[in-house]
């Protein structure tokens, strides 16, 4: 996948202001095709909206970025804020939109899509909105899907994505070839960080063609790992879900004699599934996420500290992520390289077989580990109620943006308010948990777990670590 | 019950700063007893936060209550940022802390006990929590309940509250004198808006008599009608849980021929559960709700879009909260006084007749209304995930607040954030879906119901309508 | 609605045979149409069924109603076992096949019209199948609806009817025009004691006028109360969906002083569902049924046995079934009739406030009284697995017999076993609780409510009591 | 574990009648102790007995094993009828019952140990219930647990078993010694085929040494797999819960291209749960269980089918049993046997890794396969309410039978009635899905999976297969 610091990147659009106010804005049609013309909002002679006085959001309405502050701090960093605008930058009859979702499996996915035709149609009178099939190779590779309320009406209802989605790489000169050959002028594109930077390398393409076409991202990541933004959607339907495997593996490990239950939880770079699972469940002794090293073996290991709560207590749940001793793993498989035995490379799997023959070979203690791995489950649920507001909020926040001429943006929730972030925001690095942070102290103190840390270690003082937290109603 | 605007009420404490910083202070005890003993914060030797540096809340951290912002506009309200000080007020060894809750269920209330005791007892090894059973008069009435981690290690599993609760009068001199006949020093109060009024006096009494005795509301409200905060824990997993009375009234709507499934949902004096149950569903018509007025007859009126919404679709969906509509339910009661009916104060029992009346007598037309309320099988669950989060940074925040010598305080979210705010702002105005703002105006784009407004009934502009909206991820 | 016992209602079709044997046979097209013509039955070349050698059903093949018995006992009745036989009486091409579903909502409705029309089409090739739309008067007075398996696919995880239902009067020549008019010649009818009797009638008309026409009923009622069967589908559903309505009431009553969870469940003249429900939770303290009549005031009353519980437990929970009490209604209403009071009707609403009533007014007593309804909740939602199953075997047996020519017959559970039971047997009386049988005796001995027997009134020994018991695993 | 069929093991008991009338009848504490006293049922000075005139169940009930009958059928096989007694062999005061669980999770456990210890206490007056700790072992290795019905009264809402359990070998002669060392006279034991065999062997070394104790036995088997009884607790929870996974498995098959969703569940030696769970989902497309065995390769195997089902479809989902394929997993095994692979035991993750390996490297497609293993997330649930009634039935009918003096039986559910089964036919064969029955069939038709059988494998007739069928309601 190309990077999205080619050559011909644009510098970001940065605005400042008295006081150390910094706006960092997305870029327009405008910006690069001259002369565009503008229309009412149709949104002024909506029935539904006409009630509402102060409907348009204010053409310098910010979010900042930063919100715990002292009263001289400086300014800081802000985004714009989404939501309708007084003028548009397209005619409603002359919107060919699209969609796309790309990457896993997250709830909510069908509830974006679904609020994504709903808004172009109920507030903009958009009728021509196209599905793109089976993620970004659909643009070239596949049949376009025809979407109106009617036919998205009730997949909020239902788990996974009624585009279909893809996993790999695609060739973006053939998608904009795409976009441009069937006259799509906004693209609505759905995923994680690696679709992100897709969506911007497209940008870019769009831009460099001058093509008057928005690109728009939507963030979707179960594992929460897009950074700035507050929360992604689907986490917290995610969460919910996953209690259900942490309570069957405590039943289990409580009726065994030294009974372990051991469940992995999405995460491959980001334990915030994890952490917050255990801290909603309270019945997990040990939660292992990618962001805080662990180790197996001697003292302030793993294996001793299970040894020390099968004796205290009989038995133990283990929350672990999916991204969790890649390191262990990475050092183990070269080990056993020979036998090609990809299985292993589920950590799940890994540390039950080393915690198994730790216990049966080293201990000699007969132990019963139980292993539930539930993310499919998980991932193919449908949105709960908060989850399926949030999704409608973005939809629209992504619609308004495009139609008000935004584009190379992505539509996300910052401190609470919707906002508009440029792309290389979201995909210049990955949002993960800060273990210097209280909510990892938190879990650390409901669960009692080792910190795995040697005082060594211990990560050097950040100023604004107590803020970075997304996800965090510290 | 007194009011909290009573002569000897203390002024707020408010201190400012450049750029029209506000900051709206809570009470300390030192502000009142001279010459306390602070000590160090046992935080700092526990194992699980010893590796976070930046574990303390720095002691100029406030959160701003407007975060929507021009790049020139004041710097407005903020609150105190909640959190671990460096010094507390209180040694752990001294601490008798009690808790209570009042009013009626909402879920989350055990977690928040268990989360206040488990805080209390981890933090702070704080061994001695008193629970004061069945709300406010069990101060004075009943015995009390000890609390400790392991009493209370899986209530957050169930619903209701263990400690029991009540709604009602109390005698603010009994309680203040129990508390200092019993020697409690952290008194934390879990309650709606009536109940933090109560706190707020026994505040201002604990105050008068000088005691050291921190008193500390939790805004417990499952309408969501508390001010400034962001949303009341419970309130999701209401909103999820109405979502099956919502799918029961339109199965039931579908099945029959004119059927109408009408769902009473909470909210007194807010409609924010009807509001986003009704966002989150997609299968509601109409939403009646406290803050927007509607009338049954005539143009415009409610019987008239019933009646085209049968004829379009053959079915319909209404969502009723409970306090809509009372100013016609007491014209009707005044009518209908002789008979002495109470059960017509039911809104929704009131309008079911109304509606079956007018079909059958006036429209000669069969209907078949199915009327769900669904009140108590909502209040009586225990909190989802995220709520349990939600409940347990809550509590924590209350209990550092209390160890570090502020009183009079609510513990709240402010824009994602934990905060103190004075008891004055939670207990001034009630919060209210803000039927010009935006959230109102999504909501009548998905039923495209009536607005039952007339022209002359649209609300003059409020420059910072956009803003005020908690609960909304605008 | 016509009596099924008119005139010309033909002798029941009774064999006998040694030991007491008796056969409670059902009609078929051929006791009235000579010279039918037979057909092999096509499953015989479905590559499913072809491994299956014993797949047919032998001719003679029985099932007894009475199962507990002595090594000497007479045979007693038994029915035709349901299922496929060698021969049938439709060629697949020439099947026209209508369904309707009557009456109120029950899990599983969709199930069974699915399975019909998926059994019809895949066992044996019938592509023609019509929905009537509404109920029986959909017959005459609204068009039809086409379905296949396409249509049908996954209604089953949909609570309600696609057909759509209704209740009340309809005629019954206009029906069976309707019939003879389309050229309708197999008539699956779902519904209730009353539709049953609708069913027969419409049977004897067809037979009447010499219609080869195969009319069948499918027992749907959600109470329980149709006799003979084992239990009706949807039956498993609604008690387990009751829990939650039960666990809520359990809640509230606990977190409130003397307080009181009252929940109404399904019933109108049988308490299976409140009994079932009650014994499943075992949190209930009085289970109150239309079968089991009781008084409110004085010694052995319900009064004194609720003030007797809160004072030993501090709260209680009470289950009603609507039909329950109906005879101290009738009474109340009465003397109430002038207010028109039609409210009161509702058993719930009513016994609440008697409660309500005797405990504020003459025991001065402050209760706390909680009423949930959750009829609607329960009624629409989809069947669980097991009645899925159950409505899969029910629909498929119908079509089976309706195949094999046999007519004027519903299709039935009878000890676990799938029979065809004549019309007469199924509408000649209502399926009860037994309330001196041992069902009865171990709710009250999980209750430990009064029985609200005067000595005088306990019911002389009935032989077969034991035995009676449908729905009943004794 | 030594085998039921020692030399000493008694003849048994059958009683012959007119008719062909055959009772397996179940071994009497008073067959090998002389002149034991008998008492009055205490049941008969029960308060909510006492209006149940009919109560006791007659000597002479029995229950038919084969109920299809022809009119001139033989009576066949009986079981004697379980239910309360006039007559009981313990003084309540006397007994000092044990209970203990045996083997894998079920739901419903805790059920069955709280109607057993309620049904000794309210029933009969009996005090003294001790649990045993962790199986079998428990009995020597372990401190017993006291029970009551305080202790009990939450514990069927709960997952698991709160006496623990355990699997493997035990030591009989140590196990009655500790009976007969503590004085324990009704053992209730709760486990699956294996577990009912060491309950068989106990019987018969208590019956060698003379002592009065009752041995009862409860058949618990997730998987279905005892003979004789109607069908196993926990088996309708289990089916339930399993849709969840399938669910998951379609709709990761659903939004992928060419996506297959398998999900392996229970079934060791007999695939119920996996029949049934396909049965009430209808998204299912083939379904493997051990009773049907299959092939991989070439026609009419598992590939083509997948393949054939990709191409229509675009999706599929597949549902497999534990112990389908056993027999290809041996051979693939042996051939891997030097990499020492034991995680390829798990048939899921076999057939996960064949599908793959065929289609990308010999049929180069890209496929997209999801593995779910929801097993110990369905066995550690609570039992639902209908399992509930069902273990309440069953628990009292183990103690009715052992207070009336019967010893060495199995309590069990026959063709719906409560039974008392001997040991030796729970024991002698497992129940298993006959493939040449009709249930099968439904599901091979409902599916449209190959049969995997060639034209030899064709099963020849058995004369009662259709009466066979455990758990079918036919």
């Amino acid at each position: 996948m190309a990077s999205s610091a080619s050559p011909e990147t644009p510098k970001p659009k940065i605005i400042t202001g008295p006081g150390g106010y910094v706006l960092e804005d997305v870029p327009h049609l405008s910006d690069y095709i001259p002369d565009l013309p503008v229309y009412t909002n149709p949104l002024q002679d909506n029935p539904a909206y006409s009630v509402v006085k102060q409907y348009f959001v204010h053409v310098d309405d910010t979010v900042p970025q930063k919100i715990v502050i002292h009263k001289d701090s400086p300014r800081g960093v802000h985004f714009r804020r989404a939501g309708p605008r007084q003028k548009v930058y397209f005619h409603s009859d002359d919107v060919l939109a699209c969609i796309v979702t790309c990457g896993g499996l997250c709830p909510g996915l069908n509830t974006v899509i679904r609020e994504i035709v709903c808004g172009l149609y109920h507030m903009y009178g958009v009728k021509k909105v196209l599905g793109i099939d089976g993620g970004y190779r659909g643009f070239y590779a596949k049949n376009t899907v025809h979407l109106d309320p009617k036919v998205v009406n009730d997949i909020h209802k239902r788990g996974g994505t009624i585009l279909g989605t893809s996993r790999g790489g695609h060739d973006t000169a053939k998608i904009v070839d795409s976009i441009q050959d069937r006259g799509i002028n906004q693209v609505y594109i759905i995923g994680g960080d690696g679709t992100q930077r897709g969506a911007s390398v497209i940008f870019e393409e769009v831009r460099r063609r001058g093509l008057k076409v928005s690109v728009v991202g939507i963030p979707k990541t179960i594992d929460n790992d897009v950074p700035v933004i507050d929360k992604s959607f689907g986490f917290d339907t995610a969460v919910e879900e996953a209690q259900r495997a942490i309570n069957a593996a405590h039943v289990e490990a409580e009726s065994f004699e030294n009974g372990i239950g051991l469940v992995k939880l999405m995460g491959r770079y980001s334990g915030f599934i994890a952490m917050y699972a255990t801290l909603a469940s309270r019945d997990v002794d040990c939660c292992l996420i990618p962001e805080s090293p662990f180790y197996l073996e001697g003292p302030g290991g793993l294996f001793e500290y299970i040894e020390r709560r099968l004796k205290e207590n009989g038995h133990m749940v283990l929350v672990i992520a999916e991204g969790a001793g890649q390191e262990l793993l990475a050092e183990s498989s070269t080990q056993k390289d020979a036998s090609g035995n990809k299985l292993l490379q589920d950590v799940g799997l890994w540390v039950s077989q080393r915690i198994n023959d730790h216990f049966s070979k080293e201990r000699k203690m007969t132990i019963n580990l139980k292993y539930i791995d539930p993310t499919y489950m998980i991932r193919a649920i449908p949105s709960n109620a908060s989850d399926n507001v949030y999704c409608t909020l973005l939809a629209q926040s992504a619609v308004h943006g495009a139609m008000a001429g935004y584009t190379g943006y992505t539509s996300g929730l910052v401190n609470g308010r919707q906002t508009y972030i440029p792309f290389y925001r979201i995909t210049e690095k990955q949002n993960k948990v800060v273990i210097t942070d209280r909510m990892w102290a938190r879990l650390l103190s409901s669960t009692n777990q080792p910190s795995f840390l040697h005082s060594k270690d211990i990560i050097e003082d950040k100023v604004d670590v107590l803020d970075n937290g997304n996800c965090n109603p510290n």
